[in-house]
Parts: C-alpha cells; structure tokens; sequence
C-alpha cells in the first residue's frame, strides 16, 4: 500500500509509491552526455564574451584574461539588475514592483569540464568561497533580502551551457517558498525550543536508514518525504542560519562531501540532469536559533505533471531508504 | 527593466522578464505529435486490459463492451487506493499516514485521437459531466476530503499513453497549495468583503488587456502574474466555490470555452504539451464565498529548473498582456 509521508519543515505531503511495475516504467531515461563546445563562452580565451568579471581567483593573468582558476560573471541574460530605483506600485487589485536584483554566473573551471563531479576537491572548496565572497559583497546593498545559489546540470535540468557553472540570483524580496520554511522550522521551535534540522540529523544519524555519507562537519541523506526519486539533503552537523557564516574547516570539508556525493548519484543514476540549491537564511537578518542552512540535490528523472502543479502533492515512486542504500553502498566513481 | 508581479491570491511573486532576446531562446521547442498505437488500451476494443470501469456514457453495448463514448476506469497504476484502513501513525520526529485515495483515469473518447481540442463540442461537455458524477459519487467517502482532476498532454506534459484522458486523483487531505489558495482568497474576502475571483474577473473584463475569450458564462484570461508562458485560466463568472455545483447551461458553455481556448492555444503555439487543472474547493466543505472554483492551463515551454525549486519565484519570458493578444486574435482552427 502507497505511503502519505509529511515534509516535517514545510508540511508538505508526499505519496511514496511502492509499486515495482510503476517504479521502474517512470523514470525518464535521460543521461547527460558531454558534447564539447568549440565556441564556449565560458572556457579560457573566451573572457571578451561574457560580461567583465566581478570576481576572480587567478594563478596569474589579470582582470578578464586567462590564468583564472574560477570566475564570477553577471549574467548576460540577467533575470534582475541592481541599476534602477526600488518602487513598488498598484494596478488595480494587483501588486507589482521593479526588478531589482543581481543574476550572476559563477564559471567553476576554465576548462570544458562538464559536470561539478569531475572537477578536483580544491575546486569544488573554491566555489563555495566564491559564493560566500559574493554573499558577503551583495548583503551589502540593503535592498537585497534574499539570495539563492544553485546549479543547473543538464538540458533536462534548465542547463543552456554545458560548461559547468552555478548561478546566484539576490532578490528585493524573500521568495514565499523560503518564508513557509523559515515558519514551519519557527513554529518547531516554539513548540520544541529546538532547531528542527538538528534533530533531523540526530534522528537520521541514530537509525542511519536513510544515511548516504557522514563526516565530522556534514551528514549527507535520503530526507523522510523527498518529492523526488534520489533526493538527497546534505546538512552541517552545526547550527548555522547563513551559509556565508560557515568557517573555513566547514568549506574545505564541503568541496569533499559535495564531490562524493554528486559522484554517487552520478554513478547509481548514470549521469542523471539535475538541480541542487543552497537553502540559507536571508542575508541581511541576524542568525536564528530556528533556521539551519543546508543543501537540496535532486536528481530529474521523473516528470512533474499536472497532479503535482495542481495540489503541490508529489508521487515519488522511489522510497528513500532503498535510494539511501543504493548511494551508500556506491562507491565514489 | 524586468518586473516582479504578484499573484493576488497565493501571494506568489513572478519575474515578468522583457528581454527579448531572453525570451524567444528560452522556449523549449517541443511538439505533441500524433504517433498512433496499434496496442493502445484506451481503444474501443480494448475494454479487457484496463480495470473495470467506474462509469460510462453509451450509445450501446453492455458493460466493459465497446459502444462507449467516455469510459472512467480505475487506473492501472494507482498512487493510491480506496481499499485498506485509514491511520496517521508518527516515527520520531516524522509523520505518516497511509494512502487511502482513488486514482481514476477519464478515457475521453473511444477513438484513438490524441488532442482533446479535436474532439466535438458535445465529447468536451460529456468529460465536464463525468467529472462532476464521479465527484458526487466519490465525496460519498467521508475519508475523502480533496477531489483533483488535471490532463497530461504530451510527453513533456507527463503522459505515457498518448490517446486523449484524464485524471482525477482523490485526496485524504487537503493539500498544501490548495490549503494556500484558500487560505489567500480568504484573507481578501476577511478584508473586502468580496471574492477575489470575482474582483478578478471584474477587473480583467474591463481592461480586457489578458483577456482571451468571453462568453456569458466564463472568462477565459492569462493571468496576471503567470508561472509560465501563456498560462491561461478559465474561471466562471457566476461565483460557485464547487465545480460539482455548475448547472447544466455553465457545463454545455464550458464544454464550448474549453475547446475553443486549447484550440487557440494549439494554434499559436504549434501543438504544445500542457497541463490543466481544474481548481475546486474541498468536497466535504460547504459551498464558500470566498473560493471561485476555475479552470489553469499551463502550456509546458520552458523548463523548471534549480531557481523555481529554490525559491518558488518563477521567471516567465511572456508577459500576459502579450501572450493574451495572440490568444484573442487566433482563430479556432
């Protein structure tokens, strides 16, 4: 019989469906294949076709010429720009207000490398200095409340270009999906006088059901109602609201857990698309007891049809145990 | 400069991008093409391979026979089932319940025809009708509280079998974004007094800028603050919160507006996959005056990727004006 299980933080109900027959006829077999790129944008040589840089580590060369090892770029098709005046105004009975923001790229490797997994772990520890270095620079516009990481991997994941890279987007507003989590993981607290996400890790750690790697610094599991088949949380094992406050020991320990982690889900699922976002507190509010930062990878092999936009309800025809298990037991490629 | 609008009823914020080179890149090129199927089991004659039905409309034969116009089965493969004991059980910090529910496919014609647009008139409004039966025969289950009927289109558009149906799918709880949807045209009604849908409509019929068809009955419009490109919704100009409770002038009218809208949306957009969804208060509840049940299509053109399941924002390259003027001016093919 199908299982209804409930999103401890949002609330959100998932279907885990156990049917084999169903289970395997619905994955999308849909595996990102490198297909090179001899007019990429992103590779070395190539700085003149993006906009200038906003920030660079370089081994030497200067602004926007090679010898950079990771590159952080406006986007060229921004979503939002910071330039303009900040207004929000009436039509009617609607509500609408400018666009202000940031969309920037962040180029993860000079060479055509096309999946995060195949970069070396001292790269992987330099992109997420690049994100806390560009946090820490955007929070200072007062205007930007929230701002969110995430990567795009593989057509079917929304990527346009293969050359492996990550996008920031800083919004005037905190998006409604975010507030929902910052609330449920608020009223847990209330009622708890404990951060939700901490006891997530104590519980998952004690049964380790749903466990795919542990360190000192990171759990990395399989949640409880994950809307998607592999859907895999990496968590700190210390209460932080905001990414950007992690210490040093912390990031260099993420390039390794990130690396192994892509790197089983690349090997189980044969180099599935997929999409991973770092979920932090809006930068410019103080560290919350309530809110812990964290991690969600999910893999795309399943379609999201008209049940799931209609009732926000998921069927994932994938148990979390049995894909726990299944990253668990791979080896790191 | 890009703008952010606000849905009224959800709260939800958009990114209405104008960038027109942004916009025509995006679009996922992807067209339901008619492929046929010899071993199609919606096909009259094919009554054997699917469970018995649940309710058919016929000019002849007996059960599970062919001379069935529309036939309503259980589905194959269901997320859930009537059958079994409905419990909420808890493990550690987690909650459960089991997966009571129905899951039903609407076999919508026992041709192998594959858009739902190119059905008659008198098909559309018959598919209206077994709806609302199935409904009333359904809510006789106290247990189940949230009935959703929604159509895959296309592969992109989650269907595995190409010949034209529908779902419905019933629900032991009230979902999380319809309890969202309720919850927004309630804190209107709180403050106004009036139906937020109702307002809608008034507000869309006399700037008549997203308005894409009207008849007496119903107002078919892209809304203002659109997920996706062309989004369009049907909504009822009498205010009724339950679709069940239409009378037979509003179901033989929508029989007509739907057609003619999907045709439209066929035509200017060559044949796009799509969702529908039909948007209906709890079964169990009293008639409310604050909730307008309606009718959201959602052509499937661009991709959701890690910035919409991030934050829940979604980036649309189309504003509504836009795509409503394409609408209006096409013909119904």
């Amino acid at each position: 019989m199908p299982e209804l299980r409930r999103d401890p933080i949002t609330g959100r109900w998932v279907i885990i469906s156990t049917d084999v027959a169903r289970r395997l006829r619905d994955f999308v077999k849909d595996h990102v294949v490198a297909h090179g790129d001899p007019h990429c944008p992103f590779c070395a040589g190539q700085e003149h076709r993006t906009p200038p840089e906003v920030l660079a580590y370089r081994d030497g060369g200067g602004p926007n010429q090679p010898g950079w090892r990771l590159r952080v770029v406006p986007n060229k098709y921004p979503a939002l720009r910071v330039e303009g005046e900040f207004h929000r105004k009436g039509e009617g009975i609607y509500d609408k207000m400018s666009g202000i923001g940031a969309h920037e790229v962040i180029i993860e490797t000079p060479d055509h490398v096309v999946s995060q997994a195949d970069l070396p772990e001292a790269r992987i520890e330099d992109i997420f200095w690049a994100y806390r270095d560009r946090i820490l620079d955007l929070r200072k516009d007062r205007r930007l409340r929230f701002i969110l990481l995430f990567k795009n991997h593989g057509t079917a994941g929304g990527s346009v270009v293969e050359h492996t890279h990550s996008q920031l987007i800083a919004l005037p507003v905190v998006p409604k999906r975010v507030q929902e989590e910052l609330d449920g993981c608020k009223r847990y607290y209330d009622f708890k006088e404990r951060c939700i996400c901490c006891d997530i890790a104590q519980q998952e750690l004690a049964s380790c059901d749903r466990v795919v790697l542990e360190t000192d610094h990171f759990v990395a599991f399989c949640p409880y109602a994950p809307r998607f088949p592999f859907e895999t949380w990496i968590l700190p094992r210390r209460h932080r609201s905001h990414f950007e406050e992690s210490d040093a020991t912390e990031i260099r320990n993420l390039g390794w857990v990130q690396r192994a982690v892509l790197r089983k889900i690349e090997k189980v699922l044969e180099h599935p698309p997929y999409n991973w976002m770092v979920h932090s507190a809006p930068v410019q509010e103080p560290a919350m007891p309530h809110y812990h930062w964290h991690i969600e990878i999910i893999p795309r092999l399943t379609r999201v049809a008209g049940f799931e936009w209609g009732s926000g309800f998921y069927i994932n025809p994938t148990p979390p145990e049995e894909a726990a298990k299944f990253l668990r037991e791979a080896g790191l490629g």
